[in-house]
Protein backbone atom coordinates (compact mmCIF):
# COMPACT_ATOMS: atom_id res chain seq x y z
CA UNK A 1 0.00 0.00 0.00
CA UNK A 2 0.81 3.38 -0.64
CA UNK A 3 1.50 6.36 1.35
CA UNK A 4 -1.36 8.44 -0.03
CA UNK A 5 -2.84 4.99 1.08
CA UNK A 6 -2.31 4.75 4.20
CA UNK A 7 -3.27 8.25 5.24
CA UNK A 8 -6.41 8.53 3.69
CA UNK A 9 -7.20 5.31 5.98
CA UNK A 10 -5.71 6.65 8.79
CA UNK A 11 -8.12 10.06 7.92
CA UNK A 12 -11.15 8.27 7.20
CA UNK A 13 -10.80 6.17 10.73
CA UNK A 14 -10.57 10.01 12.10
CA UNK A 15 -13.36 10.88 10.77
CA UNK A 16 -15.41 7.62 12.21
CA UNK A 17 -14.01 8.21 15.65
CA UNK A 18 -14.62 12.04 15.97
CA UNK A 19 -18.27 10.73 14.48
CA UNK A 20 -18.22 13.44 12.67
CA UNK A 21 -21.51 14.49 10.48
CA UNK A 22 -22.16 15.11 6.99
CA UNK A 23 -21.31 19.04 6.34
CA UNK A 24 -18.37 18.88 9.21
CA UNK A 25 -14.95 20.44 8.06
CA UNK A 26 -12.14 19.05 8.23
CA UNK A 27 -8.58 20.41 9.51
CA UNK A 28 -6.97 22.41 6.33
CA UNK A 29 -4.27 20.36 4.84
CA UNK A 30 -1.30 22.20 6.64
CA UNK A 31 -2.58 20.46 9.72
CA UNK A 32 -2.70 17.07 7.96
CA UNK A 33 0.81 17.52 6.66
CA UNK A 34 2.57 18.22 9.76
CA UNK A 35 0.77 15.63 11.56
CA UNK A 36 1.53 12.82 9.53
CA UNK A 37 5.03 14.53 8.01
CA UNK A 38 4.37 14.41 4.59
CA UNK A 39 4.04 17.03 1.31
CA UNK A 40 1.25 18.81 0.48
CA UNK A 41 0.89 16.66 -2.87
CA UNK A 42 1.00 13.23 -0.68
CA UNK A 43 -2.07 14.66 1.49
CA UNK A 44 -4.18 15.81 -1.71
CA UNK A 45 -3.69 12.25 -2.84
CA UNK A 46 -4.87 10.97 -0.46
CA UNK A 47 -8.05 13.45 -0.16
CA UNK A 48 -8.21 13.07 -4.07
CA UNK A 49 -8.94 9.35 -3.00
CA UNK A 50 -11.35 10.24 -0.10
CA UNK A 51 -13.14 11.93 -2.42
CA UNK A 52 -13.90 9.64 -4.91
CA UNK A 53 -14.51 7.43 -2.21
CA UNK A 54 -17.62 9.42 -1.39
CA UNK A 55 -15.86 9.75 2.06
CA UNK A 56 -15.03 13.70 1.93
CA UNK A 57 -16.30 16.32 -0.61
CA UNK A 58 -14.35 19.73 -1.61
CA UNK A 59 -15.56 22.61 -1.89
CA UNK A 60 -12.78 25.32 -3.62
CA UNK A 61 -11.95 28.20 -1.85
CA UNK A 62 -13.75 27.28 1.21
CA UNK A 63 -12.40 23.52 2.60
CA UNK A 64 -12.72 19.83 2.57
CA UNK A 65 -15.75 18.27 4.73
CA UNK A 66 -17.10 15.41 5.62
CA UNK A 67 -19.56 12.96 3.31
CA UNK A 68 -21.69 10.68 5.48
CA UNK A 69 -25.20 9.18 4.58
CA UNK A 70 -27.87 9.07 7.40
CA UNK A 71 -29.55 5.53 7.34
CA UNK A 72 -28.44 2.63 8.84
CA UNK A 73 -28.84 -1.01 7.70
CA UNK A 74 -27.92 -0.19 4.26
CA UNK A 75 -25.47 -2.38 1.91
CA UNK A 76 -22.95 -0.40 0.18
CA UNK A 77 -23.96 -1.68 -3.41
CA UNK A 78 -19.98 -1.40 -4.55
CA UNK A 79 -18.50 -3.36 -1.48
CA UNK A 80 -20.81 -6.26 -1.00
CA UNK A 81 -18.49 -8.95 -2.81
CA UNK A 82 -15.16 -8.96 -2.12
CA UNK A 83 -14.70 -5.24 -0.72
CA UNK A 84 -15.44 -6.95 2.95
CA UNK A 85 -14.63 -3.92 4.85
CA UNK A 86 -17.55 -1.68 4.42
CA UNK A 87 -19.52 -4.62 5.59
CA UNK A 88 -18.03 -4.81 9.10
CA UNK A 89 -20.92 -4.00 11.04
CA UNK A 90 -23.07 -6.83 9.74
CA UNK A 91 -22.47 -10.17 9.94
CA UNK A 92 -21.99 -11.69 6.88
CA UNK A 93 -21.37 -15.44 6.54
CA UNK A 94 -21.31 -18.22 3.67
CA UNK A 95 -22.53 -21.79 3.39
CA UNK A 96 -20.99 -23.15 -0.08
CA UNK A 97 -23.68 -25.72 -1.92
CA UNK A 98 -21.78 -26.54 -4.50
CA UNK A 99 -17.48 -26.48 -5.89
CA UNK A 100 -15.96 -28.05 -9.10
CA UNK A 101 -13.75 -27.08 -11.60
CA UNK A 102 -16.25 -27.95 -14.83
CA UNK A 103 -16.20 -26.16 -18.54
CA UNK A 104 -18.08 -22.53 -18.34
CA UNK A 105 -21.75 -22.36 -19.54
CA UNK A 106 -21.94 -20.24 -22.68
CA UNK A 107 -22.83 -17.39 -21.12
CA UNK A 108 -19.64 -17.52 -18.31
CA UNK A 109 -17.39 -17.97 -21.34
CA UNK A 110 -18.31 -15.03 -23.11
CA UNK A 111 -17.87 -13.11 -19.71
CA UNK A 112 -14.78 -14.39 -19.56
CA UNK A 113 -13.56 -14.42 -22.58
CA UNK A 114 -12.64 -18.37 -22.21
CA UNK A 115 -13.54 -21.05 -24.69
CA UNK A 116 -15.70 -23.28 -23.97
CA UNK A 117 -13.00 -25.98 -23.58
CA UNK A 118 -11.08 -23.83 -20.58
CA UNK A 119 -11.79 -24.75 -17.26
CA UNK A 120 -13.21 -22.77 -14.40
CA UNK A 121 -13.94 -23.33 -10.41
CA UNK A 122 -18.00 -22.96 -10.26
CA UNK A 123 -19.17 -21.96 -6.68
CA UNK A 124 -22.61 -21.93 -5.28
CA UNK A 125 -23.34 -20.97 -1.68
CA UNK A 126 -25.87 -19.19 0.35
CA UNK A 127 -24.80 -16.16 1.92
CA UNK A 128 -26.17 -14.93 5.18
CA UNK A 129 -26.40 -11.32 7.07
CA UNK A 130 -27.74 -11.41 10.62
CA UNK A 131 -29.04 -14.37 10.46
CA UNK A 132 -30.89 -13.73 7.40
CA UNK A 133 -30.23 -15.58 4.02
CA UNK A 134 -29.08 -12.51 1.93
CA UNK A 135 -28.51 -14.17 -1.41
CA UNK A 136 -27.66 -17.27 -3.64
CA UNK A 137 -24.69 -16.39 -5.59
CA UNK A 138 -22.78 -18.85 -8.27
CA UNK A 139 -19.44 -17.83 -9.26
CA UNK A 140 -17.39 -18.87 -12.16
CA UNK A 141 -13.84 -18.05 -11.59
CA UNK A 142 -11.13 -18.41 -14.38
CA UNK A 143 -9.13 -21.27 -13.24
CA UNK A 144 -6.24 -20.17 -15.29
CA UNK A 145 -6.22 -17.14 -13.11
CA UNK A 146 -7.65 -18.28 -10.11
CA UNK A 147 -5.79 -21.23 -9.87
CA UNK A 148 -6.59 -23.31 -6.41
CA UNK A 149 -9.93 -23.18 -4.33
CA UNK A 150 -11.29 -25.03 -1.62
CA UNK A 151 -14.16 -25.48 0.75
CA UNK A 152 -12.77 -23.71 3.58
CA UNK A 153 -11.52 -20.90 1.22
CA UNK A 154 -14.95 -20.55 -0.04
CA UNK A 155 -17.37 -20.58 3.19
CA UNK A 156 -15.48 -17.42 4.19
CA UNK A 157 -13.94 -14.25 1.58
CA UNK A 158 -13.05 -15.32 -1.65
CA UNK A 159 -11.85 -12.44 -2.75
CA UNK A 160 -9.50 -12.17 0.39
CA UNK A 161 -8.37 -14.80 -0.08
CA UNK A 162 -7.67 -14.22 -4.48
CA UNK A 163 -5.86 -10.90 -2.97
CA UNK A 164 -3.99 -12.36 -0.63
CA UNK A 165 -3.37 -15.62 -0.91
CA UNK A 166 -3.15 -15.67 -4.89
CA UNK A 167 -1.46 -12.00 -4.16
CA UNK A 168 -3.49 -10.63 -7.23
CA UNK A 169 -4.94 -7.46 -8.20
CA UNK A 170 -8.01 -6.62 -8.41
CA UNK A 171 -9.80 -4.01 -10.80
CA UNK A 172 -12.54 -2.55 -12.48
CA UNK A 173 -16.46 -4.60 -12.28
CA UNK A 174 -19.14 -4.24 -14.61
CA UNK A 175 -22.63 -4.68 -13.26
CA UNK A 176 -25.97 -5.40 -14.53
CA UNK A 177 -28.97 -5.56 -12.32
CA UNK A 178 -32.06 -6.34 -13.49
CA UNK A 179 -35.29 -7.66 -11.15
CA UNK A 180 -38.01 -10.19 -11.51
CA UNK A 181 -39.90 -12.78 -9.43
CA UNK A 182 -38.46 -15.55 -7.53
CA UNK A 183 -38.07 -19.26 -9.06
CA UNK A 184 -39.43 -22.20 -7.02
CA UNK A 185 -35.46 -22.94 -6.86
CA UNK A 186 -34.41 -20.01 -5.77
CA UNK A 187 -37.21 -19.66 -3.61
CA UNK A 188 -36.30 -22.37 -1.59
CA UNK A 189 -33.04 -21.43 -0.86
CA UNK A 190 -33.87 -18.21 -0.31
CA UNK A 191 -36.97 -19.06 2.43
CA UNK A 192 -39.44 -16.94 -0.19
CA UNK A 193 -42.19 -18.09 -1.92
CA UNK A 194 -42.16 -18.19 -5.53
CA UNK A 195 -43.15 -15.42 -7.06
CA UNK A 196 -42.23 -12.82 -4.53
CA UNK A 197 -39.55 -10.18 -6.07
CA UNK A 198 -35.67 -10.50 -6.75
CA UNK A 199 -33.23 -9.15 -7.46
CA UNK A 200 -30.53 -10.39 -10.16
CA UNK A 201 -26.48 -8.75 -10.11
CA UNK A 202 -24.58 -9.89 -12.49
CA UNK A 203 -20.59 -9.05 -12.24
CA UNK A 204 -17.89 -9.08 -13.95
CA UNK A 205 -14.74 -8.49 -12.58
CA UNK A 206 -11.48 -7.76 -13.57
CA UNK A 207 -7.63 -7.69 -12.51
CA UNK A 208 -5.95 -4.22 -12.76
CA UNK A 209 -4.13 -5.39 -15.73
CA UNK A 210 -8.05 -5.84 -17.85
CA UNK A 211 -8.40 -9.80 -17.60
CA UNK A 212 -11.92 -10.69 -16.48
CA UNK A 213 -11.79 -13.20 -13.83
CA UNK A 214 -14.89 -13.98 -12.58
CA UNK A 215 -18.31 -13.87 -13.39
CA UNK A 216 -21.11 -14.24 -11.12
CA UNK A 217 -24.72 -14.27 -10.55
CA UNK A 218 -26.35 -12.93 -7.35
CA UNK A 219 -29.99 -13.27 -6.77
CA UNK A 220 -30.93 -11.44 -3.29
CA UNK A 221 -33.43 -11.30 -0.57
CA UNK A 222 -35.79 -8.41 -1.30
CA UNK A 223 -36.41 -8.58 2.13
CA UNK A 224 -32.75 -8.01 3.14
CA UNK A 225 -31.21 -5.82 0.05
CA UNK A 226 -31.38 -2.36 1.38
CA UNK A 227 -28.23 -0.98 -0.23
CA UNK A 228 -26.90 2.48 -0.49
CA UNK A 229 -24.87 4.19 -3.77
CA UNK A 230 -22.68 7.45 -3.31
CA UNK A 231 -21.84 9.58 -6.54
CA UNK A 232 -19.90 12.15 -7.53
CA UNK A 233 -20.11 15.03 -9.78
CA UNK A 234 -17.98 13.72 -12.61
CA UNK A 235 -18.51 10.39 -12.75
CA UNK B 1 -15.91 23.53 -19.07
CA UNK B 2 -12.32 22.96 -18.90
CA UNK B 3 -9.95 22.17 -21.85
CA UNK B 4 -9.57 18.58 -20.55
CA UNK B 5 -13.29 18.19 -19.90
CA UNK B 6 -13.60 19.51 -23.21
CA UNK B 7 -10.87 16.78 -24.15
CA UNK B 8 -12.33 13.66 -22.38
CA UNK B 9 -15.12 13.73 -25.06
CA UNK B 10 -13.59 14.16 -27.99
CA UNK B 11 -11.46 11.23 -26.86
CA UNK B 12 -14.92 9.01 -25.63
CA UNK B 13 -16.59 10.44 -29.26
CA UNK B 14 -13.37 8.75 -30.56
CA UNK B 15 -13.93 5.21 -28.99
CA UNK B 16 -17.49 5.00 -29.68
CA UNK B 17 -16.79 6.57 -33.79
CA UNK B 18 -14.18 4.34 -34.26
CA UNK B 19 -16.55 1.12 -32.36
CA UNK B 20 -13.62 0.09 -30.04
CA UNK B 21 -14.27 -3.00 -28.00
CA UNK B 22 -12.88 -3.49 -24.29
CA UNK B 23 -9.43 -4.11 -24.11
CA UNK B 24 -8.57 -2.31 -27.20
CA UNK B 25 -5.54 -0.47 -26.89
CA UNK B 26 -5.34 4.12 -27.29
CA UNK B 27 -2.70 5.82 -28.90
CA UNK B 28 -0.16 6.75 -26.61
CA UNK B 29 0.07 9.85 -24.79
CA UNK B 30 2.14 11.71 -27.45
CA UNK B 31 -0.08 11.52 -29.71
CA UNK B 32 -3.19 13.17 -28.30
CA UNK B 33 -0.76 15.49 -27.12
CA UNK B 34 0.12 16.37 -30.79
CA UNK B 35 -3.59 15.85 -32.11
CA UNK B 36 -5.23 18.14 -29.08
CA UNK B 37 -2.29 20.31 -29.32
CA UNK B 38 -2.06 20.48 -25.62
CA UNK B 39 0.16 19.68 -22.70
CA UNK B 40 0.97 15.93 -21.08
CA UNK B 41 -0.75 17.26 -17.68
CA UNK B 42 -3.85 18.06 -19.60
CA UNK B 43 -3.92 14.73 -21.58
CA UNK B 44 -3.27 13.33 -18.23
CA UNK B 45 -6.54 14.95 -16.66
CA UNK B 46 -8.38 14.21 -19.03
CA UNK B 47 -7.48 10.56 -19.34
CA UNK B 48 -8.09 10.17 -15.46
CA UNK B 49 -11.45 11.69 -16.10
CA UNK B 50 -12.30 8.48 -18.49
CA UNK B 51 -10.68 6.29 -15.77
CA UNK B 52 -13.26 7.68 -13.10
CA UNK B 53 -15.83 7.30 -15.63
CA UNK B 54 -15.48 3.69 -16.54
CA UNK B 55 -14.22 4.62 -20.37
CA UNK B 56 -10.70 3.39 -20.25
CA UNK B 57 -8.45 1.87 -17.53
CA UNK B 58 -4.74 2.38 -17.56
CA UNK B 59 -2.05 -0.86 -17.30
CA UNK B 60 0.99 0.46 -15.59
CA UNK B 61 3.62 -0.13 -17.97
CA UNK B 62 1.29 -1.14 -21.35
CA UNK B 63 -0.84 1.23 -21.96
CA UNK B 64 -4.38 2.67 -22.23
CA UNK B 65 -7.56 0.39 -22.83
CA UNK B 66 -10.78 0.74 -23.52
CA UNK B 67 -13.79 0.00 -21.35
CA UNK B 68 -17.04 -1.30 -22.74
CA UNK B 69 -19.86 -3.50 -21.61
CA UNK B 70 -21.19 -5.54 -24.07
CA UNK B 71 -24.74 -5.51 -23.05
CA UNK B 72 -27.68 -3.59 -24.79
CA UNK B 73 -30.45 -2.16 -23.40
CA UNK B 74 -29.28 -1.63 -19.57
CA UNK B 75 -29.80 1.91 -18.27
CA UNK B 76 -26.60 3.22 -16.14
CA UNK B 77 -27.85 3.31 -12.91
CA UNK B 78 -25.72 6.67 -12.38
CA UNK B 79 -27.08 8.50 -15.20
CA UNK B 80 -31.07 8.11 -15.20
CA UNK B 81 -31.60 11.03 -13.66
CA UNK B 82 -30.36 14.09 -14.47
CA UNK B 83 -27.25 12.59 -16.42
CA UNK B 84 -29.55 12.77 -19.81
CA UNK B 85 -26.87 12.44 -22.10
CA UNK B 86 -26.05 8.55 -21.57
CA UNK B 87 -29.32 7.78 -22.59
CA UNK B 88 -29.66 9.18 -25.76
CA UNK B 89 -30.14 5.72 -27.00
CA UNK B 90 -33.42 5.20 -25.49
CA UNK B 91 -36.70 7.25 -25.63
CA UNK B 92 -37.35 9.16 -22.48
CA UNK B 93 -40.59 11.38 -21.55
CA UNK B 94 -42.41 12.41 -18.63
CA UNK B 95 -45.84 12.97 -17.69
CA UNK B 96 -46.06 15.39 -14.69
CA UNK B 97 -49.18 14.50 -12.55
CA UNK B 98 -48.71 17.32 -9.97
CA UNK B 99 -46.55 20.17 -9.56
CA UNK B 100 -47.23 22.40 -6.44
CA UNK B 101 -45.44 24.52 -3.73
CA UNK B 102 -45.89 22.89 -0.34
CA UNK B 103 -44.32 22.16 2.70
CA UNK B 104 -41.74 19.54 3.14
CA UNK B 105 -42.66 15.96 4.49
CA UNK B 106 -40.92 15.48 7.42
CA UNK B 107 -38.99 12.45 5.76
CA UNK B 108 -38.08 15.56 3.15
CA UNK B 109 -37.54 17.91 5.59
CA UNK B 110 -34.64 15.63 6.91
CA UNK B 111 -33.06 14.89 3.51
CA UNK B 112 -32.59 18.26 2.34
CA UNK B 113 -31.73 19.79 5.89
CA UNK B 114 -34.86 21.74 5.94
CA UNK B 115 -37.50 23.29 8.39
CA UNK B 116 -40.22 21.52 8.08
CA UNK B 117 -41.93 25.66 7.51
CA UNK B 118 -39.95 26.22 4.57
CA UNK B 119 -41.32 25.63 1.04
CA UNK B 120 -40.56 22.89 -1.28
CA UNK B 121 -41.94 21.97 -4.86
CA UNK B 122 -43.43 19.02 -5.05
CA UNK B 123 -43.19 16.67 -8.42
CA UNK B 124 -44.50 13.86 -9.42
CA UNK B 125 -44.91 12.40 -12.74
CA UNK B 126 -44.46 9.27 -14.46
CA UNK B 127 -41.32 8.90 -16.76
CA UNK B 128 -41.59 6.60 -19.90
CA UNK B 129 -38.89 4.73 -21.74
CA UNK B 130 -39.35 3.68 -25.57
CA UNK B 131 -43.35 3.54 -24.79
CA UNK B 132 -43.36 1.50 -21.46
CA UNK B 133 -43.81 3.08 -18.04
CA UNK B 134 -40.40 3.17 -16.42
CA UNK B 135 -41.01 4.45 -13.56
CA UNK B 136 -42.88 6.91 -10.89
CA UNK B 137 -41.16 10.05 -9.78
CA UNK B 138 -41.76 11.74 -6.52
CA UNK B 139 -39.28 14.70 -6.12
CA UNK B 140 -39.05 17.40 -3.58
CA UNK B 141 -37.03 20.13 -4.50
CA UNK B 142 -35.73 23.29 -1.73
CA UNK B 143 -37.37 25.96 -3.38
CA UNK B 144 -34.84 28.53 -2.21
CA UNK B 145 -32.32 26.78 -4.23
CA UNK B 146 -34.88 26.01 -6.88
CA UNK B 147 -36.55 29.18 -7.09
CA UNK B 148 -38.84 28.22 -10.44
CA UNK B 149 -40.37 25.38 -12.15
CA UNK B 150 -43.27 25.06 -14.30
CA UNK B 151 -45.33 22.40 -16.44
CA UNK B 152 -42.68 23.01 -19.50
CA UNK B 153 -39.83 22.32 -17.53
CA UNK B 154 -40.86 19.19 -15.74
CA UNK B 155 -42.30 17.75 -18.58
CA UNK B 156 -38.68 17.64 -19.79
CA UNK B 157 -35.44 17.73 -18.49
CA UNK B 158 -35.48 19.10 -14.47
CA UNK B 159 -31.50 18.95 -14.46
CA UNK B 160 -30.88 20.51 -17.52
CA UNK B 161 -33.05 23.25 -16.28
CA UNK B 162 -31.57 23.13 -13.24
CA UNK B 163 -27.61 23.34 -14.76
CA UNK B 164 -28.47 25.56 -17.74
CA UNK B 165 -31.55 27.48 -17.07
CA UNK B 166 -30.79 28.09 -12.99
CA UNK B 167 -27.00 28.22 -12.93
CA UNK B 168 -26.56 25.42 -10.47
CA UNK B 169 -23.52 23.37 -10.35
CA UNK B 170 -25.10 19.85 -9.55
CA UNK B 171 -22.19 17.41 -7.16
CA UNK B 172 -22.57 14.18 -5.38
CA UNK B 173 -25.42 12.25 -4.61
CA UNK B 174 -26.52 9.48 -2.08
CA UNK B 175 -28.64 7.09 -3.63
CA UNK B 176 -30.30 4.16 -1.12
CA UNK B 177 -32.12 1.02 -2.93
CA UNK B 178 -34.62 -1.38 -1.81
CA UNK B 179 -37.07 -3.78 -2.86
CA UNK B 180 -40.62 -4.96 -2.21
CA UNK B 181 -44.10 -5.30 -3.65
CA UNK B 182 -46.24 -2.95 -5.89
CA UNK B 183 -48.93 -1.42 -3.99
CA UNK B 184 -52.22 -0.69 -5.73
CA UNK B 185 -51.84 2.60 -6.54
CA UNK B 186 -47.79 2.69 -8.05
CA UNK B 187 -49.60 -0.22 -9.37
CA UNK B 188 -51.94 1.62 -11.42
CA UNK B 189 -49.33 4.10 -12.09
CA UNK B 190 -46.90 1.55 -14.07
CA UNK B 191 -49.77 -0.50 -15.65
CA UNK B 192 -48.59 -3.81 -13.25
CA UNK B 193 -50.63 -5.66 -10.93
CA UNK B 194 -50.30 -5.14 -7.10
CA UNK B 195 -47.98 -7.35 -5.40
CA UNK B 196 -45.44 -7.50 -8.70
CA UNK B 197 -41.86 -6.30 -7.66
CA UNK B 198 -40.91 -3.15 -7.50
CA UNK B 199 -37.52 -0.94 -7.35
CA UNK B 200 -37.66 2.11 -4.79
CA UNK B 201 -34.49 4.35 -5.51
CA UNK B 202 -34.53 6.97 -2.85
CA UNK B 203 -31.39 10.03 -3.60
CA UNK B 204 -30.81 13.07 -2.53
CA UNK B 205 -28.51 15.36 -4.69
CA UNK B 206 -26.10 17.76 -3.57
CA UNK B 207 -24.88 21.12 -5.27
CA UNK B 208 -20.71 21.25 -5.35
CA UNK B 209 -20.90 23.29 -2.33
CA UNK B 210 -22.58 20.25 -0.29
CA UNK B 211 -26.10 21.80 0.33
CA UNK B 212 -28.54 18.95 -1.22
CA UNK B 213 -31.39 20.41 -2.93
CA UNK B 214 -33.68 17.42 -4.66
CA UNK B 215 -34.85 14.53 -2.61
CA UNK B 216 -36.69 11.97 -5.07
CA UNK B 217 -38.34 8.93 -4.53
CA UNK B 218 -38.37 6.71 -7.58
CA UNK B 219 -40.21 3.71 -8.04
CA UNK B 220 -39.27 1.35 -11.00
CA UNK B 221 -41.50 -1.09 -13.65
CA UNK B 222 -39.28 -4.41 -12.76
CA UNK B 223 -40.23 -5.08 -16.21
CA UNK B 224 -38.26 -2.38 -17.73
CA UNK B 225 -35.55 -1.87 -15.22
CA UNK B 226 -32.29 -3.35 -15.88
CA UNK B 227 -29.01 -1.02 -14.93
CA UNK B 228 -25.62 -0.88 -14.94
CA UNK B 229 -22.78 0.43 -13.23
CA UNK B 230 -18.91 0.34 -13.73
CA UNK B 231 -17.03 0.61 -10.70
CA UNK B 232 -12.83 1.41 -10.49
CA UNK B 233 -10.74 -0.71 -7.96
CA UNK B 234 -10.16 2.24 -5.75
CA UNK B 235 -13.76 3.70 -4.61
Amino acid sequence: MLKYQQIAIEIEKYIEEQELQQGDKLPVLEHFMAHFKVSKSTITKSLELLERKGVVYQVRGSGIFVRRHKRKGYISLLSNQGFKRELEDAQISSKPLQLEVRKPSKEAALNLNLHEDEDVYYVKRIRYINGETLCVEESYYNKAIVTYLNKEIVSESIFGYIREGLGLKIGFSDMYMQMDQLDENEAVHLGLKKGEPKLTVETVFHLTNGQPFDFSRVVYNYKQSRFFLQTNSDT
